[in-house]
């Protein structure tokens, strides 16, 4: 019976067996302590005898083992316990020393990052590093916990697609059994469609994007948090995804914080309700950027990256808040596409806000045109061809009644990043992909 | 304020404003009754006054209505009431007949597919179609219940991979900034990556296969359900594996009898313990197949796909198990994979299982060879370069330590397939593609 690391203090004065990797190896004159973790976590292991020992002799962090011994209370160890007396069977040796140190944290530093991915199978063992990953698969339970609470169906929409009728050339394409196919850049048509089935639907899906430059924003693969839902208002929207970032900030860190103090992150401030993150638009932005540094981007649609790092702050200053909404978009220029819905009383504005979090965007939010006319006539006016086939089905669900609509996309690496104060997205990656990075 | 339609009964004599499709028209004479769908089911509303008839005259299925009026207790209704004295709101009128009958079961006799997934996004607006995903959904928690419950850490992989290191000329290529990708044809590498990080990891991920023919069977992107782990033998993981099967058969039909009910299936017929499901080797399926049929297939390494549907119907009615474990396969032919572990007492025979449920193999699980000296000797002898750039960090994590296990991977749209016993894996899929299907 094997006994797990996390569990020996269970077992004090017993004998167990526990089986792992060498996680440490310390040699102190004739004393060897040796760290064993396994999927649980580490337990400390002092080998003694010179038999034991020997059987150590040469081999490496990584190594295998199955060690059987005896349990002593002790309180500096991990998990309160330690094992002495062991006998140990080596399982599996490892006698090349690993390209990576896993004992202790990993440098991130932005020159060391290529070595970090470069060696990833091996520097993934370091616990802070999977302690971050563990916490990005609590974040996509936390994200599916909200969603379903909310009463929405989780979909999946394929990623093969006939074309790229969102527009935008950075869309990979591969040949498809003789015709051209691409990539999805976004569930956008395929989540609308679904809000005429399910109402409200989210999926946790890949998006590919052939992103040209090496930045530490941008991946050419990565996770997007996909949410559309149906009967719902502007306001109504930006308060379903404020709760959503509520609860996974607070939940993440009821239930994480030894992650997050490990990683010597704070918890994102922000206000106790939704309806309380500010809502700004870019011109306001801009005045009060302005007002504060005599810099004027007063003639700009859009914000620009010293101003959003600006807002957050002050935001967080004056509003208890690292959040906040950007409006204003203007439905006159090409931020505005065709599925995008203009405000009724105001025709030259979007009803689009955009999610600044920590100082970036992490989000855009829309309504969407839901009247079949009105949307074919946007179509054709910025160019596309409601006739073309890969509009059809589309349409078709526009036709046949679609409800007064929104969503959004959420960037799933993005949103990691910020919760750990990252600085650049592909260290809330696995395995990243960018420009120069198709391995491992 | 809204209310939904399975919540109208509590309201009996109140006022209530519904949003939602009309879903079903019916004219009797003075009497139009019509049913409303929104994401929580229908409710029937009783439409009387001249005026308020006259506001539905023209309009098709899926106009998208308000409707107030006063809750009626019903107990023919859906939900047990209905709402009279309606004043109706039109949100978004539809004037066409829609392409695709909604208010009844729709036909999947094969000659009717097509026209079923060229008409999805209206098609899933059937309350069974919808159901069918929605179980779907149920599926994939209950997957992860399973795998959370058993201390797995579900893990995202890249889908974008520098070369078919699998090998296999069904792959998908592409150009990655000049360089050649390939469309992951599976998470193999990655998932025994992880292994050495979280020892037990999971993946509901996309899988992509230029499956250059038409079938009942085959699609050219679908979902696998990835598991791998470590400190494991050839008994357990098959333990492992068949209690997935268990867990998420009794579950399902727990939480969703009536929607296997109104489909027309029984629950499969499945052994208590894991332990119990049949563990049978190809030659005594074979040998069992010729005693019943004198139909010979002795000689062959595999097994025929009828022989498959007979030890299924055999096991059912004399094992109680529509599951089975196909084990006995080579490991000297091409079926065995340079990531395979033969037998150490029987070096002839694969720690190889496939599992049949219902007729048909849902899934392959193996023992991986995991010390790196006979990994690389496996990889050479079939004609791989272990200095290939592609297998470079797989091959790391070896050589720094890699426990015995092993895992499986188990296409999630051919497990809902079977569990609704439908003809065509397509059937389970939103928006299916195969050679000849790139839309909607």
């Amino acid at each position: 019976m094997r006994t797990l690391a996390r569990d020996i203090a269970k077992h004090i004065d017993q004998s167990v067996t526990i089986q792992g990797w060498i996680h440490k190896k310390r040699l102190l004159g004739g004393l060897n302590f040796i760290n064993i973790r396994d999927r649980s976590g580490l337990v400390q292991v002092l080998v003694e005898d010179k038999t034991e020992v020997e059987k150590l002799r040469g081999l490496q962090i990584g190594t295998v083992v199955a060690i059987t011994g005896k349990v002593y209370k002790d309180d500096r160890s991990p998990g309160g316990a330690e094992i002495h007396e062991p006998t140990v069977e080596v399982l599996v040796p490892v006698t090349d020393e690993p390209p990576i140190e896993i004992d202790k944290p990993i440098s991130h530093k932005s020159e060391h990052l290529e070595t970090l991915f470069d060696n990833r199978p091996i520097g993934l063992r370091n616990l802070n590093e999977q302690a971050l990953f563990k916490t990005k698969d609590l974040v996509c339970q936390l994200v599916r916990e909200y969603f379903r609470e909310n009463e929405f169906t989780e979909i999946h929409t394929p990623k093969l697609l006939a074309e790229a009728t969102e527009g935008g050339a950075e869309t990979f394409t591969l040949d498809y059994f003789g015709k051209q196919a691409t990539l999805a850049q976004s569930a956008q048509f395929y989540k609308q469609m679904m809000v005429g089935v399910f109402e409200r639907v989210f999926e946790i899906g890949s998006t590919y994007r052939a992103e040209p430059s090496a930045t530490t924003r941008h991946m050419s693969e990565f996770l997007t948090i996909d949410a559309e839902l149906g009967f719902v208002d502007f306001d109504q929207l930006q308060n379903i995804l404020g709760d959503l970032l509520l609860y996974v900030v607070n939940e993440s860190w009821e239930k994480n914080e030894d992650t997050f103090k490990k990683w010597n992150v704070n918890k994102a401030k922000l206000p106790e309700s939704s309806k309380d993150i500010p809502r700004i638009t870019i011109d306001e932005i801009h005045d009060m950027y302005f007002k504060d540094t005599k810099i004027d981007y007063r003639s700009e649609a859009d914000t620009r990256p010293e101003e959003e790092r600006w807002i957050c702050d002050w935001a967080k200053k004056n509003k208890g808040s690292e959040a906040v909404f950007v409006t204003g978009w203007s439905a006159k220029d090409k931020t505005f596409k065709f599925y995008h819905k203009a405000d009724p009383t105001n025709p030259d504005i979007a009803l689009r806000a955009d999610l600044l979090f920590r100082g970036v965007e992490i989000t855009t939010l829309s309504m969407r045109e839901h009247e079949y006319p009105k949307l074919v006539a946007q179509l054709k006016k910025m160019g596309g061809d409601p006739s073309q086939p890969g509009y059809a089905a589309y349409l078709s669900a526009f036709k046949y009644g679609m409800p007064p609509h929104g969503g959004f996309g959420l960037g799933l690496e993005r949103l990691v990043e910020k919760l750990f104060n990252l600085n650049n997205v592909k260290e809330a990656t696995l395995f990243p992909r960018d420009i120069n990075r198709l391995a491992p």
